[in-house]
This record gives C-alpha cells, sequence and structure tokens, in this order.
C-alpha cells in the first residue's frame, strides 16, 4: 500500500473532516477482506457474525467512552444531524407543549425551525444579537416553565463558540454534539439525547450516533413511520433496517484510535494544547487577527478569526492552501477564516498553521 | 497492496452483496487520497470540487443508464429504501385517498404497513395465497379507480420472484428496484418515482438511489420536515445536509463498471446466463431441488429452491461453505436456500455452484 504520509495534505475542512491515518490504513485492508473472512466490510450481511462483531464493539466503545450504565440506548441512525432536527420534536414535543432551544447559530436556527412544527419554541437566548459569539451562561438563559426538554449545541461549528459545560435547567437535555463528539469530557449519562453526525469527529458521513435515555424513549408522543420512531430502533438493535454498515464500521475504529490514545481526558489535554497554539497567534498579532470568539466560548474544534480585510483573507487561504494547507476558508455565511482542528487533525499541523499565521502578519501588518 | 483474488470467496449474501473488484481496488486508493488532491475521500468537504466532481459524475451515470431527459431528478437519500416506504405515502398519498399496492413479499408487505399510517392501501394483488411464488399478470390485478399512484417491487429479494415488466396502470407508477436496479433494461423513464437501496447492486448500504419525475414531486400532499421533502432534497441537489458520500461515490465507481461492462443489455444477457445456469442445475436434478418461483416470475437475481429435507439443507449451506460459497442459506423467514447473484457476482461462481449441486444431489438424491 502507498501509506507514505508525504502525498497527503493539511485538511483544516470543517466537516466531513480529517481522519486518523492508523484507521485510514485499516479501511484499506478490510474493504477487501475483514477478519480474514474473504469477503470485504462493505459485502457483508448486516445480520452475519462479522458486522456482529462491528455493532457489538462499537455500542460497548460508545458505552464506554460516554460513560453510560443500562439506562441509555446507543443507536446508529442515518439522516445525520438534520434528520435528529425533525425526529426530536416529532417524538417529544407534544402538540401544545414548549421546548427550550437556546440559539447559538446556524445549526440551532434549523433545529428551531424544524420543531416549531410540532408544537412551541421558547427561544431561551438569543444569539444574533451578539452576533453569535458565545454561548449564554445560566443567567443568559430564559427558560420556560415544564419545557418538554432543552435542546443546544454543545460546539458551534460555524462561529466557533462552545459550552463551558450543560446549560443549567431541570428539563430533560437534548445535545447536539456533532463537531465535537468524544473530543472531551462531557456529562453524557445525564442527557435525555446525545445526537452526533459522525462526519466531523467520528468518522465518515451517513452515519449519527444517537445516545437515548430509555425512560425519555418511552415517553415518544406521536405515532410515525418506523424510520423515525426510536424505540423501533432500539428495539432491532439498530438494525431495524439495512444500517449504514460502513458507517458504523469506521466509526468503530476512530473510537479505537480514541482509546489509543488515553480517553477522553488524554483528547481533550491534546485539543487544548492544538487550540492554544492557534488562539496564541491571534492573541499575539497585536490585532492583525481578530478572534469571533469571546474568551470564556472559544471552541478547541473550530477556530474562527479575521483578517484586516476581505482581500487579505482570499490571499491567506490561496497562499495556506500553496503551502499544503486546505480548508480554511470560512463557512459561506459568515466569511473570514475557519481553522478546523478535529481529534484527528495532527498537533503539528497547528503549530504549522500557527506559524503560518505568524509569517503572514509579519509580511502584510 | 494484497490484490490477489484467492484470498476471497464466492459471496451469495443477498445483501450488502457483492462488490465488483475493480471498485473495491479503486477504494483502496481512493480513501487515502483521491484525485491527487492529498486528501481521502471520507475526509473531503461535501461542498468541494472533489465531491463536486462525484456528484455530477453519479448524476450524468443514472440518467444515462435509465434513459432519463429532464423531466426527472436524480437523489441520493439516506435510510434506505425502508424510508422510501415511508416517505412515499407522506408525500403522495393524501387522507380520504388511495394507492395501489399489489403485495408480491415481505417488502411490500412492508410498504403497505407504512402506507396505511396515510390512507387507503388497496391490495391490488395478495401474494400470500400462493406463497408468493410469482408476480401478478395484468388479469390478476385489482386496480382501484383513481388511484393516488401503484408501487410495485420489481424483483423480490425474499421469494426470489420478478415481474416481467412494470404492471399495467393509468396511475402514476412506483418501483422498488432495490435488488435488481440496473440488472435490466427497465422504462425507467415511463415512472413518477423509482428508489434502490444500494446494498445489493449498486454499491454500499447507506444510501438509497431515487429517480422522480418533478411533475410528480411537485403534487407532494402533506407538509414534513426538512429530510423527508423530495423537493428539499431536489432543490438542493441532493445536499440539503451532509449526504453519506462515501455512498454516492461508490454507486459512481459501481455505475462506471456497469458501463465498462457494455450498459444494461449486457448486463442483462450475463445476468440471464448466470441464473440460467443454476435454474439448468435446478430443473435437471430429477426433483431434488424444487424452485420456489413458477417458470414466468423466476429472478435473475436472487434463486430460490429448497431440497428433500431441512436436514440436506443444512449440509448443503455447510458443504457449500466449506468449499468457499458463502450465503446461500435462504432468509430466516422462509428458510430454504437463495443463491444471490447480483450484477458483480461472477459468471464462473455460478458455474461453480451448479456443479456443486449436481455432485451433492448425486451424493444424497
Amino acid at each position: 500500500m502507498t501509506t507514505t504520509t508525504t502525498d497527503r495534505i493539511l485538511n483544516f475542512s470543517a466537516g466531513p473532516g480529517v481522519m486518523p491515518e492508523p484507521v485510514l490504513e485499516r479501511i484499506r485492508e478490510d474493504v477487501w477482506n475483514i477478519d480474514g473472512s474473504g469477503i470485504g466490510v462493505l459485502e457483508h450481511s448486516h445480520r452475519g457474525p462479522v458486522i456482529d462483531r462491528v455493532f457489538d464493539e462499537a455500542t460497548a466503545r460508545v458505552k464506554s467512552l460516554a460513560g453510560l450504565g443500562d439506562d441509555h440506548e446507543v443507536l446508529f441512525l442515518q439522516g445525520g444531524a438534520t434528520m435528529q432536527f425533525g425526529m426530536i420534536p416529532m417524538n417529544f414535543l407534544p402538540e401544545g407543549g414548549t421546548a427550550d432551544y437556546p440559539d447559538t447559530g446556524t445549526w440551532t436556527s434549523k433545529a428551531i425551525k424544524e420543531a416549531k412544527r410540532f408544537g412551541t419554541v421558547n427561544v431561551a437566548f438569543e444569539g444574533d444579537a451578539c452576533s453569535y459569539d458565545h454561548c449564554p451562561d445560566a443567567d443568559e438563559l430564559s427558560l420556560s416553565a415544564d419545557a418538554a426538554y432543552l435542546h443546544y449545541c454543545s460546539n458551534n461549528t460555524i462561529y466557533g463558540t462552545r459550552y463551558a459545560g450543560p446549560p443549567a435547567t431541570t428539563a430533560p437535555l437534548v445535545c447536539d454534539a456533532s463537531s465535537e463528539m468524544f473530543a472531551r469530557p462531557w456529562p453524557i449519562a445525564e442527557h435525555a439525547l446525545v445526537y452526533a453526525g459522525a462526519q466531523k469527529n467520528l468518522g465518515p458521513s451517513g452515519v449519527a450516533l444517537v445516545i437515548i435515555r430509555r425512560d425519555f424513549m418511552e415517553t415518544a408522543c406521536r405515532e410515525t413511520i418506523s424510520m423515525l420512531d426510536y424505540r423501533q430502533h432500539a428495539k432491532n438493535g439498530s438494525r431495524l433496517n439495512t444500517p449504514p454498515v460502513f458507517g458504523v464500521y469506521a466509526m468503530n475504529l476512530v473510537m479505537g484510535w480514541i482509546e489509543d490514545q488515553g480517553g477522553l481526558a488524554a483528547m481533550a489535554a491534546r485539543n487544548d494544547a492544538k487550540a492554544t497554539a492557534i488562539y496564541d497567534a491571534i492573541d499575539g498579532s497585536g490585532g492583525f487577527y481578530r478572534g469571533h470568539a469571546r474568551a470564556g466560548s472559544r471552541s478547541v474544534m473550530n477556530i474562527t478569526f479575521r483578517l484586516p480585510s476581505e482581500a487579505l483573507e482570499k490571499t491567506f487561504v490561496a497562499e495556506a492552501k500553496a503551502a499544503g494547507m486546505d480548508g480554511l476558508k470560512g463557512h459561506r455565511s459568515v466569511g473570514g477564516i475557519r481553522a478546523s482542528i478535529y481529534n484527528a487533525f495532527p498537533t503539528a499541523g497547528c503549530d504549522t498553521l500557527a506559524q503560518f499565521m505568524g509569517d503572514f502578519a509579519a509580511r502584510n501588518g
């Protein structure tokens, strides 16, 4: 196999994002022949022993990394986070009921839009008033009485902000963790539901991890088609129909890699160090770079900043690309620069970017 | 790379099923670095030029193979055929309306169950009365007046039956082609909607191909969440959210391989020859093997038959497995033997099975 790392570049893509190279190496073998079965991973029956092994391992790893006991179900579903935006209120927001949705950016805005089809949405924090530059503290949240649940997004890919901890509420907690799942320790077991599209921190696109507390799952308030009913997926071990086998398989390998790195505390320490290198380049630039997120809300997954002009931003992206750094252009809705440095992004790559930022500022400041 | 075919066995799995080996070879390269981009196919933004190229090619190939003009949209969706069982009536069966559903096996039975949530289902053919041993002729169909659509399954994986042509009706035609998509020429352009989970004949699980006529799509009768609204997917070129990139990418390679084989007419001729080898072994066994499907409805994708006893069936599966032939056990709901020989299944493998069947019958008859 062509396994030199020299033919690969630094990939700052916000998602689908970079994956660990040992995982890619393993995929290249298993696509041809997995577990010595004589059949590739894409070609195995989803009800045979090889895929049973994959699903069992993946489920055990989620439970171990998330610190779950027997109160929660682990599901692997299709449709990504966007499907969850719809499935959650369809199942858990009764007509006439209210759910709390702090709005911290594009993804929560989309989730709010879907939830409004089913019941009342209390926008518990209006992030647009501050250009989504932070996640709310407890005293900024306007909670409703008797909310069916509170839905929040723990890390906001587009604006580069994150919560320091889950919002304080007595309502069942529902978390969209798509862009930071398993990037730091998080009290997942205290949640009614946590979901994450895999394609940022967990693997390829096409599979979403859903962790749901059983007693919450049983409060589903609407009859709907089988594929949108969490109970049906749970009863069938995520194999109500042919599941996205490759996604679950790849996610399992990524979780194994996280374990090899030392687990969530070690990932968090490494992610903090990686982000610090880049935030230091922003803060030490004498104002040439302006970070978007307020200090207490700075994401360690997606680092967003502006330059003195859009023309300079264009030059920055082009020169970075020429230097082997791809995907630094900010989201089309906000502009600027965004460096996405998920779990699998190498530490050395952050140092390379920080060095480049210093050089670029010196040349253009 | 380890590209000897000697470490792979004959895979008769009903799905996920065998894929073309040249496609697997290509995947092994592209997972590491696709198009010389320095980034693997799993790690590219779904809005960047590499994935644009993949989606454009895949769409063009579907249109070419299916013989479509501009009347139809090509969509790549998540949730498999089972999601389509729900989405179709949710969008196109109005309350108080009726749709025709000939019941030819497990998958149409499941589709009927989902459709009944939304309107009236006229079971236009009751296949259980004949143990689902054939697909209905025109004179066996009890059609309703003014059906919103007629839904049928062109090839029934579990029972091993297929239609010779689409059912005769004036209602909009909706076809589940999951287990034979692009295995033979089919008048797809005459349909309102054709869908296929990829994992049998088109690629890995986790993506469904949906071909929908634009004017039919616009008749959607219910507001629903974005992910269940065909118009939203069409408007966004199947990238309403992060799509199942790997599935579309692999499907594109498989379609390229079909083109290399000479297209649908060549595939059909090859598939007929492959199936004939096995049906001949059944018909020439002096009654040792009993085929399930009636002559006019015999599938060329899934060949189902029984042996004189369940004990012999068990021995057959075990001895075949020992001889390097996997996946021959019939579906758990019907028992017996099933040989699934999708497009990518090699001709020589069918000859090997036919030879084995003759030997086995001689030893045990």
